[in-house]
């Protein structure tokens, strides 16, 4: 049992990748929110597949059904359910993988977990195909945090050996976050993004994948936001980021390049701007014990590449217990980092808003 | 409200730096356990204070007192709660940090949440202090997942720019994590060891501190531990790791270097040993999908460089609203990495037991 | 934020009166067990509306689609999602009640925490319907308990001033459970239902309705389940039983008649059945300390009468602040106990599975 | 584990009747809250034995020790831990238990859930004497309430079939909650409380004991807390009052007797009271839909009679596996309900400051 997040409010995502559908439960939201549902729909698109070269050949409307939660468009209090059905399932390409786990994937460990009665199409439950609706419910929050002038976006900061330039942790805007929202490619450096898309297709060409690291920022988010301790911003941000799938590492602030720096080089010194208290640098990424400072949140998720890649690899028959070899045929994206960007924004919405909520 | 982690154990955690005492209630304890209190008591020696010229000067004896949960020297089923009176407690040295918060503390933030009423002294609630309850749960734990043939231990892999030798994440074994535990300084390369001292030596002698990173392994998890998404163990062991100050990354397996990686590099291949599947490399750390695989479980810890420093810095008085300086006076460790170390195991040994029991 | 449920399990209720739909979803059923759809068909159908002359005129189809969660018709250890679709929706019936409050329905307290979002529709996700997606997934736990050898059924004890036969909270067994779950109307006592429906009829005709008591048993969990303090089996069987609309009372064993009763009345003196500690009388329910004996479990909830009367009531109008009088014309239930019968033994299930999978 | 309870806040309560202290931790409590200390002495002294010939013999000084959460007497916004040692422990009256399971206490289902390991001594983490930590709780968050203008206040509305006169639900008023909680025997009916502490004086006289129902109310909980379904003061509340040991039952308003009533009698006109809407009578007793209405807060919890009773009780020995005799000698209260109104107030004011601060 798992599959909920939250404290003040709660998501349950619900689904497997060729089950009916797809979908998640939001409560918590308040009363008298009128959803813009294209820009709901505009920030699903972001994660769709099918959309370039980079991603996977499969495609899927993706258009969310609200079972409840609203009334003439307007959250009326009550848990927010939305689904995507699945139309677009061709189960034939995932038999053999009943029995060959895909290296690298979860077919193994729920093999263990769940035995026979696992559902292996397409990788189940732990298909990536379940961060839609988690951006359903992201997208909402983003939302009703930019009610609040809290803004969040994120930018491709890494794939493969090729980096773009990071965001400056004192000075990012606002305006520097929508900018990335609306981009084909979110990255700060557009010349980057064009060697990340090149190495993209290279590795495709491969029959190989990509692995990646993204960088997402947050403004607006008040100082003295986040508990101490266990239910601060980095542990329930790291608990939610965690459940996109991939992600092997999270970090704030400066996060494991810290380690190198000796204190006087990773203090933020504090500082008046006007009567505002602000810290010169922010190598803290916002975030002292666990509590926001009032300077940008910043933090990064890294990804590994996709498990799923075309050349042979090494595997176990689990029924005949032997070596064997796996190619796989189906769909899938040589680097899925592109389309996890809006899943990192969506999965910091969410426990923002959830923390914003706190007593 | 934070202090509480675990879902089907529960430990909570309290106390200030200059309180009376500090201490912790673990509740889910199995009956019938007979503590070994002096391998409790030499656990909690690895990260006590004072030991040496890489640490700080205070001395606590540390000696936990046991109020409830134990008939006759073994556990009862009713919650243990130990306590650490507090002793050694110099309120003065701390008196001007109530209006001038230390750069890169949680003074700022708790001043921004609590208001006056905060608990200054001495970092409050805040205090790396807060660890050593942290390590009387983690030590007992340690003690019952040692019974179940689970060992965990960690070692210092990094410390400003000098490196140890990494865990050969494939063949890691209970001896090597053994000698790790009662070794006097946790490194696998000896030399790098000496060459880490005298490192946090130097930092000591310029007044300024280091940061580190813990790495940390268990071997002995069966597979399938662990649920997806949201409680998988990647998400409910960064969330109890980012409750140890300091804490500014976390990553499993590969972790941040799986960016750079193409997946027929990071890909661990299936293989049969024997009658037991395992995976050739372990890139995973142990985890896919949130659920043991089998292999050894491996993650780091990224901590930041210890914010106190004694030389001057940059600050604001909190009443005056306006640029000061600050000197730190107080005692402080150079590098807080070698006495984290064992609080990482004990956070490692919370949560892992924690998931054992998973419905 | 309150429709989810449940500890090592969890179910979230979703849905309003007349929104698409109204679902649940089950997070933590084992993986491999096939669901017999028939029986719960059956279990469904006896909470339905529009079966006689005692029940409101609404009718549904009441069939679920099952989105998630399955494989081949087995639950493959994900997140199970079930949905009923809202056909008969007819909103018109309930407009003036979006201004002019029913006593003892929750329009007001709702009006009052949601304000004009809310949606006031057949009473919102206040509405009685909500019973259903629980009674699925209580249908589902009873198989599973079933499979366990754990029998629960519940009667009508009392509607009105007419009572029922008491269970024997010692001998009452498997058989006597069975017999109730497939009767027209659950009584032990048939002569004594005759007059229950006839008092019914004799409400409605009057334009009034009917409260009533439910005595719900449950045989065959073994001794020890159930936490001490606030995770016992009152507390949590509580928690739940309160969530069904129109309760107001919960009591176990002799309950609220133990207060008239003396220690030496009321205590249940140990005694051994072959080997086996069992109890003389069970005036205690089945449960002591908050964890069970071994005996039955017996426990009662009180309905309120159905707030939804023909007579002509004094009320509010919300926009005007002036007093004003109302009739509800829709379809309702003179007397909603009969059909909460397999409600409560939905919530029985719900709890005492999640408490058996306690570590 | 089980003995946390709360959302927004925590209380986590530990210890044994015999371990050397029991005490609790408060997390969430706002900073800069200046507990009065003498006023929480005078309300722990309502609970506390030894007061008078109807309660027991044990005498403790049950002042509590503050460990953490305060900084000069002021709450600092870190868990308040507070202790009380147990100092007048005589184990030797409880040697046999360990053999012989007291009818209706929990000395039987400890033993199964726990085995040879439980501490058995008085009780252990069941006796009554856990509710003092509860008190101390409960008393600082009376104070919180207090200075958000809610009041609440229980009175013993039966003893045995002796009955104290009801609360009017309607009219119940700030003045009579805060003279009942200064009162020796908190009845409404002094008359009547002449009559219960007679009959508890014949109970001890006769070796036997008596049960009794506790009402209590709150005034000046605004209109609109709680949540539906799962999480409404009626769920949370009873959630915390089956922590109480003793309880067997909770209802709300009219509860059981609802049952008896026609909707004509039950339903609860809406009125205006000059701009503010009321309920012309109180038979919800403050709550519809889970969510509180503005009218005052009436519930009731029945306490079953003290099971120790010193007449000779038929019961077995586990060793033996045969029946035996048993003969209770230590001091018990013959009628634990006059203590225990203190313990709902406290129960109830946790609960109640818990669901005020929902998000």
């Amino acid at each position: 049992m798992s599959n909920t997040y939250g404290k003040n409010i709660k998501i349950t995502i619900f689904g497997q990748s060729h089950s009916p559908a797809i979908g998640v439960t939001i409560d918590g939201l308040p009363a008298g929110f009128r959803v813009d549902f294209d820009e709901l729909k505009a920030f699903l698109q972001r994660r769709r597949p099918g959309q370039g070269s980079h991603t996977t050949a499969r495609r899927e409307p993706d258009e969310p059904e609200f079972l409840s939660g609203l009334a003439d468009g307007v959250t009326c209090g009550a848990p927010l359910t939305a689904i995507i059905r699945n139309t677009d399932v061709r189960s034939s390409d995932y038999d053999q993988l009943k029995d060959i786990p895909r290296p690298s994937h979860a077919d193994y460990t729920a093999y263990i977990k769940y035995g026979e009665a696992r559902d292996a199409r397409g990788g189940g439950s732990f298909s990536g195909r379940l961060t839609a609706p988690l951006c359903i419910a992201g997208g909402i929050f983003l939302q009703l945090l930019k009610q609040k002038n809290i803004h969040i976006a994120a930018h491709i900061t890494q794939i493969g050996n090729i980096y773009d330039q990071a965001f400056d942790p004192v000075s990012i805007s606002e305006q520097d976050l929508t900018a990335l929202q609306t981009a084909d490619f979110p990255v700060v450096d557009k010349e980057a993004g064009e060697r990340m898309l090149s190495a993209i297709e290279d590795a495709r060409a491969a029959g190989d994948s990509l692995g990646g690291v993204i960088e997402c920022a947050a403004v607006g988010i008040p100082a003295g936001i986040g508990e101490p301790m266990f239910e601060g911003i980095e542990n329930r941000l790291a608990a939610i980021l965690f459940g996109i799938p991939a992600v092997k590492g999270v970090e704030f602030g400066n996060g494991f390049s810290a380690a190198a720096l000796r204190g006087s080089e990773n203090n933020d010194a504090f500082i008046m701007m006007g009567d505002m208290v602000r810290t010169r640098t922010n190598n803290h990424g916002g975030v002292l014990g666990g509590i926001t400072s009032g300077m940008p949140l910043v933090f990064r998720a890294a990804f590994k590449p996709t498990p799923s890649i075309s050349m042979e690899q090494d595997s176990v028959s689990l029924s005949k217990r032997e070596a064997t070899r796996l190619s796989i045929t189906g769909r899938h994206d040589p680097c899925i980092v592109p389309r996890a960007v809006p899943c990192v924004e969506a999965a910091a919405a969410v426990a923002i808003y959830d923390m914003l909520l706190d007593a």
